[in-house]
């Protein structure tokens, strides 16, 4: 993708210009990239250059009424006819409808489909097709293909989420897109040489939403910062005047751990960016190694970052009152894309979970003294200690040691639990399901170990080249994070460390401290993201920091205060006022 | 008021009418009661019958564009003048003006304006007066004054939240509110008997805010509830059919203690509706003792109670996956009105620390050895056990005084903290805002553990005249509650109890076996809420379980689904697509 293409669909100048969302994102995040990964060179030759000229606008479409995680239960077949050398799309049941893609309801003529292809009354699992839907002339609904809106949602508004049913439609046994799996004319399937292929773009577009998050972090600290060094409210000696709220200790609590966490997302993102053109350089090669590790590192830090920068962004704007709960702050329309997130692209559960399976497989790894990957080397380490507890140590690297054996011993504990459940009589599967909570939680610590280590690394990295002054800030920034999220797992941390009583002080101590150093250098760090006006789009974190004024701008712009008296007084109010009810 | 008002104002069938809120809402519980509690009998003669009849319809005006929480600071001044025995309303800058009062933008044409009242150029504090805002007649804005509506917000968008400005804008003297304060007419203030009175109607929004909590909780978890037991996904075990999502334990620990919670807080907002009328009837005798127990208590459970239901909502909604993002599905209206919960009437972290400082003093009592309210008389339990680590039992009474003691234990640090900061030269006030973050967690650990203690008692005397079978379900909602809170505090229980590493994987599997247990209940238990399909509003939680079509039928409506060819697209996206771009 061209920079400027990126630029306008990314989560910062994108969702400067459209708050609500673009409706061509889907058509270049996913359509183009699934015929350029589905499809044969000459159906490259045949839809892809048509596509990146937006001759054709596509939309790819996956999930339905009644499926979204669980693909093998997409209810959408495309049937192949011998006789016509043709597949039939169909929607059986109302569930069968696609629901949810991006553009389909309005902007879309062409579309990827991921439906069940049947041939020779055998089921050949999910496959990708491309679909006329609409012609390219009069923009209609093509024969047998019902297209909607899906309706107002929290977020995205602009996107135009569509519905899409089929009855029937027949396409070409060409416009199966077969680089991988193919259909020949007879209907004989041929499988593909290797499913682990189409992990790349799962993989890509993770990588892209930790980016993304880091973003809309960013302008939601960068907004609430900015807010808080304005605002005024109580005094803390009673003989001084009101201070800043940003001065309150409490708020810099709220404010200072999520401005920490948008500089080590981003960090975080480049780093995995990095394991992922690796891991494809490799994977290049044949050599499939690293590719479990990598899925297992991008499905959690995918749920962990959205999660965090979900809750990020609530707290930066119920730091910011009741002026934060005003559309115009523009909080409410960046959580919309945050929290969407969460769900998309794999729920964060779902994906927890799916980290979890590739912690039990090293577990056992480990457990038979074979070697292990880099992120999940500790379990080496965990194991040959024995059970006893780790000795604490607050430093960096004693943090992330100590939140890799928090893992490590949530592991163990997992494993324990479904092996005894299974020896209750439990399947692996149910044993599995009633451990869930411990294996989501699992995941969760191998997650944040993760994130602690590769931050404070990729910060420290910048400490090399940077001023000492400079140096000075941005360690206390990955402090910071490492302080925090260590007092977030207190718990875990008395369980598996040796941490007393004074070390929990002293690590308290220490978190207040860095938010202390902070607070000069908080404004210019959010300055320093460089983030424009028109991008943060909230009267409350502009540059010049004239909050009333513009609030108070942005409040007269408001239809309802175009005219002196609303005619909803003439029409309803007086009427009800006179009637003595 | 009238039954039916409170009903048409409340949580359940009022925001199933009005989902964005009721511009009425002010005037019936701020204006009628500040007239009534602020009144004289002349005044409360003049003002009163109109309003209950709606012969004028008012709003309160007290939070400005520059200050809400901080009241000494708000900067609209009422400035007595002896020569024509009026006062002269005025705002002074830009941040004077009044901002948020629900009704004030186009409904009410009366007020209760809070202002700084000057009077022979001395300053009496915040005193109430009734303003004249529009025209009774024509409803144009009375002369100096400017009323607007201040925009679009994340929920309430039916309320009309207004900003109000005056300019040098005279009332007579008899508009001041003179009930417990007075300006006689050469304008000699007279201070009001007690400034107690005035804590009652505050402490009665937040009985209503912890019900109206309870409430919004209860209708998302009906509708996450009902719709997990409809929705099917993957399999557990790979034979058997998909199942429906209720039976992850993962989705049954999302929505389970959700559950519990909304019971929970439904019954300690009748117990704290008790405490206040106890402690309203000991006030009218005179006696003020419990007063500073049930403003700290009501405070927190107001905290709590508000952040804890928008957290389960949110979690209903995201266990709903994407359909939950969708606006029909009414998670994010219910969350709209609760988020706005954390913020008004004393923001959540003001709140908490304001109940902190009523613990601190409470400390100093436990240590003088002086006798102590029952909220807090954990506290001389806490001092007899000297720094002992109390012996953890997992009953529910062994659950409930360990987070006493964990509330306890929190506070002895914190006070041990600020004492320590002021020996190094803080001043108390800088020391106690150096130590907030600790403060505002014992309140936190002091209400949860009001919350599971009153919880379970109320809960157990409902168990008394229940049947056995009933009984049983009963004790396990508020198990589930007490288990989860545990667990959610163990970093905390690990460093103020004897809890050990099997006691703590005992808890999480009697947490287990409780969601276990509620599973075959969780329908039936939320269709025993009651909760017409009205007022949950949303194709996801219907009786009858017809997700599908109805989220079909949603959609269908939407306005873009009326024609097949938006005109966007002979507009924009035609003349794009032919541009060869």
């Amino acid at each position: 993708m061209l920079p400027h293409c990126s630029a306008l669909l990314g989560g910062l100048l994108g969702t400067g210009i459209l708050k609500q969302g673009n409706p061509l994102t889907v058509h270049y995040v996913m359509f183009l990239p699934a015929i350029l990964g589905h499809g044969t060179p000459e159906q490259q030759a045949e839809w892809f250059g048509r596509a990146w000229n937006c001759e054709i606008i596509g939309t790819y479409a996956q999930t339905e009424l009644g499926h979204g995680t669980f693909l093998r239960g997409l209810e959408t077949t495309a049937t192949y006819d011998e006789r016509t050398k043709e597949f039939v799309l169909h929607s059986p049941t109302l569930t069968a409808y696609k629901w949810w893609p991006g553009g389909l309801a309005q902007t879309a003529n062409y579309c990827v489909v991921m439906a069940q292809l049947f041939s020779k009354g055998q089921c050949h699992g999910i496959q990708p097709f491309i679909v006329q839907l609409r012609d390219e002339e009069s923009h209609v609904p093509m024969k047998g293909i019902t297209i909607g809106d899906i309706g107002n949602k929290l977020g995205m508004n602009g996107v135009n989420n569509g519905f899409l049913g089929f009855d029937h439609v027949r396409i070409p046994r060409k416009n199966m897109l077969m680089k991988n799996a193919k259909l020949l004319e007879d209907g004989t399937f041929v499988k593909p040489p290797s499913q682990a292929l189409t992990y790349g773009t799962m993989m890509f577009v993770r990588v892209v939403i930790c980016r993304d998050m880091a973003a809309y972090l960013s302008k939601a600290v960068t907004i609430a910062v900015r807010y808080s060094a304005v605002r005024r409210q109580s005094h803390i000696n009673p003989d001084q005047p009101e201070v800043q709220v940003i001065d309150h200790l409490t708020q810099q609590y709220k404010l200072f751990p999520a401005l920490a966490k948008s500089i080590i997302f981003k960090l975080t993102s480049d780093n995995l960016w990095d394991m992922y053109n690796q891991v494809t350089s490799e994977l290049d090669k044949g050599d499939l190694e690293r590719l479990p590790e990598l899925h297992a590192i991008a499905c959690c830090l995918k749920a962990i970052t959205t999660a965090d920068a979900a809750a990020g962004v609530e707290l930066c704007r119920m730091a910011c009152g009741g002026h934060g709960y005003m559309t115009c702050s523009n909080f409410y329309g960046t959580y919309g894309m945050v929290t969407a997130a969460c769900t998309y692209e794999g729920e964060n559960t779902v994906l927890l979970l799916q980290t979890a399976r590739y912690l039990m497989k090293a577990w056992q790894q480990a457990q038979r003294g074979q070697e292990l990957v880099p992120t999940v080397q500790y379990l080496a380490r965990f194991l040959s200690s024995k059970n006893r507890r780790m000795d604490w140590d607050d430093s960096i690297g004693g943090i992330v040691r100590a939140l890799q054996t928090v893992a490590a011993g949530k592991l163990r504990l997992a494993a324990e639990h479904i092996e005894q459940r299974q020896k209750r009589g439990a399947t692996l599967e149910e044993a599995t399901n009633q451990t869930s909570i411990e294996l989501a939680r699992t995941a969760d610590a191998h997650c944040r170990a993760f994130l602690v280590q590769s931050g404070c690394e990729m910060i420290e990295k910048g400490c090399a080249t940077a001023s000492p002054e400079l140096a000075k800030v941005l360690r206390t920034i990955y402090h910071l994070y490492a302080y925090d999220e260590a007092l977030k797992s207190l718990g875990d941390l008395l369980r598996f460390t040796t941490i007393s009583e004074s070390d929990i002080n002293r690590l308290q101590a220490k978190l207040e401290d860095a938010l202390t150093e902070l607070r000069p250098n908080a404004v210019g760090i959010v300055d320093s993201f460089d983030l424009p006006d028109d991008v943060l789009g909230s009267p409350l974190g502009a540059y010049d920091g004239n909050v009333y004024e513009r609030l108070y701008e942005e409040a007269k712009k408001s239809p309802l205060n175009q005219e002196p008296v609303n005619q909803s007084f003439h029409m309803y109010l007086k009427p009800f006022m006179k009637s003595s009810l």
